[in-house]
């Protein structure tokens, strides 16, 4: 199979030193690539920021913004079987990047805008010999959300995992199927969630 | 000599997934730690988030946002000679953080005050033996800024350097004595510009 994995957070800038970030560090996304090159698939991963050493032998493409990510998904995607979108993206950036160092101020008003919606605009691409798997980051509890998502989004499969996953070596998730199953994967490492994630995959198709 | 060393970022929440960065990668302020060690001080370190090792025998404390380093810097600095202020920390913070995570929405204003100005409140409360070293990140040539901070903020030395200093190898700096001296380090490894600026310290008493 090709399997493209995004990983990591993305970086939205304020001005040429500050950013919007988020604490995702890219553990989840390594080991998914780990366990798609141990299972024998072809893999590409875009990722955003990271200071993780990826598995040899993935084909990898460096990104900082949603926007790029974006796009470098949008570019890859057609040529894989498989989306696995674990990647932390921004979901609003600055309208304005500032050019210059903002100087310290007694007010500031940084004002936002949505970032493109990955899954989605690869939901919408999506062939039939295509599939798309994502994750929903949500407060502990909000499973209904991560559903509504998988609608939305035109997902194959969606992992609910709670906020706590978020920079955590461990992971507690529970998988939605497309049919409404729920199949929860209580607290592991996230390489054995990994593992087993690569290998449900096969009954995506 | 005792130094107080700080660096890295900080990081200013903006709800439990997104935060304020910016992109120091405490480069420099490892390289000080590892010169300082080396010329037979004691260190002591206040970090923002970062990953690097930081050299053997530094006493250290790791702190997120800017908040939390000003209380550190003003609790450690009174038991120091010498204070080194190379975090790059956050200007500014969210007003509010959202204690959920915020949904994606078509806008988003993010309301920004200042934070507390560390360099001035160790430049405040400094003794007659104390001595502190800022740092001025400015954009290319804006040396003039660096002057008015090296007097704003009662400091001993300020080292001026450009943006691209940041999250870089290597520094091209400009000391800036109280005299109005002007001494250009041309660029170098931080390494280099670590042991020069540890050495140049003496002459502050």
């Amino acid at each position: 199979m090709k399997i493209l994995i995004t990983a990591g957070p993305t970086r939205e800038p304020i001005d040429p030193v500050r950013y919007i970030g988020n604490r995702s560090s890219g553990l989840l996304g390594q080991a998914l690539c780990v366990a798609a090159i141990a299972a024998g698939h072809q893999v590409t991963a875009i990722l955003g920021p990271l200071h993780l050493a990826i598995a040899t032998g993935v084909h990898r493409t460096d990104i900082e913004t949603a926007e790029q990510m974006h796009a470098a998904v949008l570019s890859e995607f057609p040529k894989h079987d498989l989306l696995i979108m674990a990647a932390a993206v921004a979901d609003f950036r600055p309208v304005r990047v500032t050019d210059h160092k903002l100087a310290r101020t007694g007010k500031l008003l940084i004002e936002c805008e949505a970032t493109p919606d990955i899954l989605s605009a690869a939901g919408r691409i999506k062939q039939p010999h295509q599939r798309t798997i994502g994750f929903s980051l949500e407060s502990a509890g909000n499973i209904a959300r991560s559903r509504q998502k998988l609608v939305q989004k035109n997902l194959d499969l969606i992992v609910y995992n709670p906020l706590n996953t978020l920079n955590s070596a461990s992971i507690d998730a529970v998988l939605i199927w497309p049919d409404g199953r729920e199949e929860p994967l209580p607290a592991r490492s996230k390489a054995d969630f990994a593992t087993v994630l690569i290998g449900r995959a096969k009954a995506l198709w």
